[in-house]
């Protein structure tokens, strides 16, 4: 079992809603943030991969509202890889305030060949690279999912 | 079977991403806007639901992407509410471009006592106001769901 | 003296801050929305433009908050362009929330051949087509502006 | 002559437009971040004079935008204090990219009363704490900005 890649962040204050806490939609982009740096840490800038000409879109994206985090909260978001598929990736993120999860979310990439646009498969030193943070976990949920792809 | 609440909406060149199309975190935001106006649809303004001490927050959120949509696309939001539970609600979106879906997704929101920040009845006004956008829908993924509101 | 071209829109939840009004920076996405309305009604769809290999970058912005907006208000952007010089463009907004004038804002934005990046004359038809909505209007702090365009 | 205070931060990738650079009115996101920054270096935690009843509104901001910054770039935000009046305060903002310095900025923030909102004079401990960041410059524009606070 991989210990997950965890990337620290701070909740701005454009980023919270009139309720005072974080507007549920950004918690998809704090997602999208912490994959970027898991790339960093195991692959190397995204940017170089997209320039060798593979990129990622966003197939499913899904979150669990646990619990509230505020302006100026530091949020340790926990990314880990719970399926590698020929061209498609499933990773779990749980966010963490202090020591209480708020946030658990998942989702699908489907690796493209970014000139096409269709999608290819995941190369192989990508797949290497990412293989330090998967975590062979398996529910009827994520298995449903893995069969589109 | 209801026929689904729609709001039309166009793209922002800030809402696109370098890809050229709608960043993934934005239809979640998009989703929040279709919701709020049904609510002026069928229940009115969220404001006075709001001012009369009853809010919402979302539980969980989900997409599916199936294509993109680019800058100053109109897109299509049906809305259908596919649950009302005693504290919670089921909606179901679909965003068309032209005649395509081009993402579906689907929200769980809990009622709350705005003061208390406890989960609250849906009050029974706007469960008959919100039945005009109920459609019984059941599928095994929302019976899984449903079971935890 | 020209009227000015006005788009209506509604403030969006995830748009307002914890003090429950809408977010400074939002106010720069809704100058830019105005002005693709603006675009849509004088010249044609702003993707027109592009495919045509014209854009245009932000060389300036700026805002004065007179008051606040909140979630769900509609709010009347009207734009004048006070400007049209040779390669640049200068655009005066005010946002209006009921009579009250809520946000008054400028921007000056240069025109670009997309391709290679650099700066081009504005093409005679869009200066025609902008004609339209160009208020002869000089103000100290404007010629300032001005000089660097 | 103050060293401005610096904060580095990341470009993510949904602050980013179809140009692949930075929206422009994401920088006014950006100088917030800043700001709090600032504060926590220099007052304290922004929540904490929330909490003590202060809070402050933007009355004007502005940016030039001198250069583009793309996806992933490391940005370094450097702020100063340029005017403490009795009830607003200046801020000046320089956004460097590598050592370019790609977008200027100005705010003038006016402090309230949380509770009234009404503007209050800025507390005595939070204007000896922002003098470390205190560069008296005056330049003709900022003269004009100064005179209505």
């Amino acid at each position: 079992m991989s210990a997950p890649f965890t990337h620290v962040l701070r909740v701005r204050y454009g980023e919270c809603d009139p309720q005072g806490v974080v507007f549920n939609a950004n918690y998809f982009a704090y997602f999208d943030v912490a994959l970027t740096e898991l790339w960093r840490d195991a692959v190397g800038p995204y940017t170089e991969m997209m320039e060798a000409g593979v990129d990622m879109v966003v197939a499913e994206a899904r979150a669990r509202y646990l619990g509230p985090a505020w302006f100026d909260d530091e949020l340790a978001i926990d990314v880990l890889v719970t399926r590698l598929g020929t061209t498609s990736m499933i990773t779990k993120m749980s966010v963490r305030r202090a020591e209480t999860v708020v946030v658990e979310g998942e989702m699908r990439h489907v690796f493209i060949d970014a000139a096409a646009k269709r999608k290819t498969e995941i190369p192989a030193y990508i797949r290497r690279a990412l293989e330090r943070y998967l975590a062979a976990e398996e529910s009827a949920e994520e298995a449903a999912w893995s069969t589109s792809a």
